[in-house]
C-alpha cells in the first residue's frame, strides 16, 4: 500500500523503454542469441566508453542467461515465440539481466541460481515493454512499428502476460522466497510507476518531484531489484544488499534522465531510436519540465497547444527543442543524470577492487556519456 | 514449453469473462465489500438452484477475503483503485475464490492461509478481464461500457499489471513455493489461452478441438488451480489434489460452454449479460461450430461473411441465433456442459459427504442450470 514510498523515492528518476529494445522491425533469435546489439557502445565526441568489459566479463554467462530466455519463451501457441521473439531478439543491450550477473559476480557468488533469475529480470522488463507499448484510441504514431503496430493490441498484451507468467515461474523453480518477494514488489511498483505516467501525460502542471517518482517507480525499481538479487542469492549482508540497491536505483534513475534528454537530442537512428517521440505523445519529463518553468508566457501557450492540448504541427518538435534549449532543459537534465551515476559509483564503493566493479563502474560511464 | 500439454486438456472447455463481473457501469466498494452481486441466483423456469448454500457456508471467510481484496487493490496513484474498484466492486459472484474457500473446508483445513490465496486467484482472474477487454485497433463496440471504455486500453492494462503483481505478491507472502508453481503455471496457460483464442477468432475453420483446448486454458486452468490450493492448503494426499483438479476443470469447462451458449440465448440484461458480443466479435464458440459444421452451402457464406469477413448488419444475429437454432448449437453446448458437470460432481465422491462438499455439488448445478 505505500510501495511508492521506496526508501530512494526521495532521489528517484526512469527509461522510455522502447528505443534501447527495439531498434528495427526485424528481429531475428540468432541475434538475441549471440547477445548483444550493435547499441552497447557510445562513439560521442567526449569519449569512447562502451558496454564492452560488462560484456566481457559475462559472455559465458549470458550465453546461458540468453539460452533461458530462448528455452522459456516458447510455446506451443505460434504467435506467442514470434511475438516475444521480436522483441527478446531485436537487440537490446540486456543492460537489466547483465546487473544482475555482475552484482552476484562482485559479490563473489559462484553458483548458476543467477542465471535463471537474471532472465526472469529481463522477462519482466520484456513484458513491461510490450505492456507499455499497447496505445489508446487516440493513436499516435510513432517512427518504427513496434510490436503493437505489428501484432495488433490485444496479442502485445497477452504475450506479456505469457513473459511475466515465466518470470515467476522462473522465479519459483529457483525456490527463493526473497527473491520472489523482492520481484513482486518491484512489479507492482513498476505498474504503479507506469499508471502515474499515464496521470501526468499531457498535463503541463506536473512537477519535477513527480517525474521523479514516475521514474523512480517505472524504471530504477528493476535496475535496483536486478542488482540487490546479486548480493541475496550470494547471502550477503544487509549492508551489500543495500548498496547494491542504491547503486540499481540511481543508475536507473541516471538510465532514464538520459534516455529522456536523447528524446530532444538524438540524432534520428543514431542510437536506434525514434526523436521526439515523448514530445509527439505529450509526455512529460525533465527537459519539457525545465522549459515549462521558465518559460515567458508565449512559451506557456505553445507547451499547452502541443503537449496538453495535443494540437501539434510538423514543426512544432523544431520549436519544442528550440525553447529546451533556451532554457538549458536537455543540459540541466544530463547534469542531474551524472549527478546520479557519481552515487551509483559511490556505492559500489564499499566493495573490494575486482573485474566486476570495473566493469559496473564503466557500466555507468556508458549510462552517463550515451548523453553526450 | 508443453504448458498447454495439460493432463486434462483432451476434455476442454472456458468463460467468457465479461458478463459475470460487470453488470454495469457503476460499482461501488461497498457491494464489492458485502459480498455477491445478483447474479448469484438462477430464475429459470426448470428450477431455482443458487449460489446461496456456497455463500451461506462461507460468508464469514468471503468477507475475509474481500476485505483483504479491498486492501490490496489500494494504491497511491488513484486511479488503481478507481479502475480495479470498477471491476472488483461490480458484483462477481466470486465464484473462483470461492471455489478455494470450500475446497479448503472439504479438505479439513483449519486455518487461514487460504483467505489470501482466494484473493489472489480473484487478482488473477480480475487482471485478465481487464486485459481481455482491450481492444485492436478494429475497435469493437459492446453494450456496456467496460472499463477499457472508462479508463483507455492503456490503463486498462496497467492496472491488470499490477493486480496480477499483488496476487503474487499474496502468495509470496503464504511462504508456499507449491502455490506459487500451481498459480504461476496456471497465468502462463491462461495467457496461452487467451493467445489461441486470438488465433481462432474469425476462423471459422476452427475446429471443435481447437476451441476445447481454448477454454481448457483461458478458464478451466484457474477453477482446476482454485480446487487444487484448497488441497495444497490442507496438506491432503495427492489423490484429493488431482480430485480437486478434475473437479475445478470440468466445472470451468463446463461454466465457459453454458457462458458460450448464454451469448446467443440470454434475453438482453436478464443476466446481466448482453447478448451476441461474441458473434459481433467474430469469436468462434460451440454453438457456432456445431452450426457450421452442419452449414448448407447457403449458410456457410453467411458465416463466411459475417465471422470471416465480420461485415454485419444488424439483422444479422438474429439470423445467426436461427441458424445455430437449426443445427441445435445451444442445445448440444448445454449437453457437452452438463456432461462436463456431472464429471464435476464425480469428482467430489471420493470426499466424506459434508456441507461443503453439498454446497460444492449445489455450485455445480447452478452453473449447468444458468443455461436453461
Amino acid at each position: 500500500m505505500v510501495a511508492l514510498n521506496s526508501q530512494f523515492v526521495d532521489t528517484i528518476p526512469s527509461i522510455h523503454p522502447l528505443p534501447e529494445s527495439i531498434d528495427g522491425a526485424s528481429g531475428d533469435l540468432a541475434r538475441g542469441a549471440s547477445g548483444l546489439g550493435a547499441s552497447g557502445r557510445v562513439a560521442s565526441g567526449r569519449a569512447s566508453i562502451s558496454l564492452d568489459s560488462l560484456q566481457q566479463l559475462l559472455t559465458s554467462e549470458m550465453q546461458a542467461v540468453n539460452q533461458i530466455i530462448i528455452e522459456r519463451m516458447q510455446s506451443e501457441v505460434a504467435l506467442i515465440p514470434q511475438l516475444a521473439g521480436h522483441l527478446v531478439a531485436s537487440g537490446g543491450k540486456r543492460l537489466r539481466p547483465m546487473i544482475t550477473l555482475a552484482a552476484a559476480r562482485l559479490c563473489g557468488y559462484q553458483g548458476h541460481r543467477h542465471h535463471r533469475l537474471a532472465a526472469a529480470v529481463e522477462f519482466i522488463h520484456t513484458a513491461t515493454l510490450l505492456h507499455d507499448d499497447v496505445v489508446d484510441d487516440s493513436a499516435l504514431r510513432r517512427g518504427l512499428p513496434s510490436a503493437n503496430e505489428l501484432f495488433g493490441n490485444k496479442a502485445s498484451v497477452l504475450v506479456g502476460d505469457f513473459l511475466f507468467s515465466r518470470a515467476f515461474a522462473l522465479m519459483v523453480e529457483d525456490q527463493s522466497l526473497r527473491v520472489l518477494e523482492i520481484l513482486s514488489r518491484a512489479s507492482a511498483v513498476i505498474a504503479e510507476g507506469e499508471v502515474l505516467q499515464l496521470m501526468t501525460s499531457n498535463n503541463i502542471a506536473t512537477t519535477e518531484d513527480s517525474y521523479m517518482q514516475v521514474i523512480g517507480c517505472k524504471t530504477a525499481v528493476l535496475f535496483e531489484a536486478a542488482a540487490q538479487i546479486g548480493a541475496v542469492v550470494a547471502a550477503r549482508p544487509a549492508a551489500d544488499e543495500l548498496a547494491l540497491q542504491e547503486f540499481g536505483h540511481t543508475l536507473g534513475l541516471a538510465f532514464q534522465l538520459i534516455d529522456d534528454a536523447l528524446d530532444y537530442t538524438a540524432e534520428q537512428g543514431a542510437l536506434g531510436k525514434t526523436v521526439g517521440d515523448d514530445f509527439r505523445e505529450g509526455k512529460i519529463t525533465m527537459p519539457v519540465i525545465i522549459a515549462i518553468a521558465a518559460a515567458s508566457k508565449e512559451e506557456r501557450v505553445f507547451w499547452q497547444r502541443t503537449i496538453e492540448e495535443q494540437n501539434q504541427t510538423s514543426d512544432d518538435f523544431a520549436t519544442a527543442v528550440e525553447l529546451i534549449a533556451r532554457h538549458r532543459g536537455v543540459e540541466l537534465t544530463l547534469q542531474r543524470a551524472a549527478e546520479f551515476g557519481h552515487r551509483a559509483r559511490s556505492a559500489l564503493m564499499g566493495f573490494d577492487d575486482s573485474p566486476a566493479r570495473r566493469a559496473l563502474i564503466e557500466a555507468v560511464e556508458f549510462t552517463i556519456e550515451r548523453g553526450y
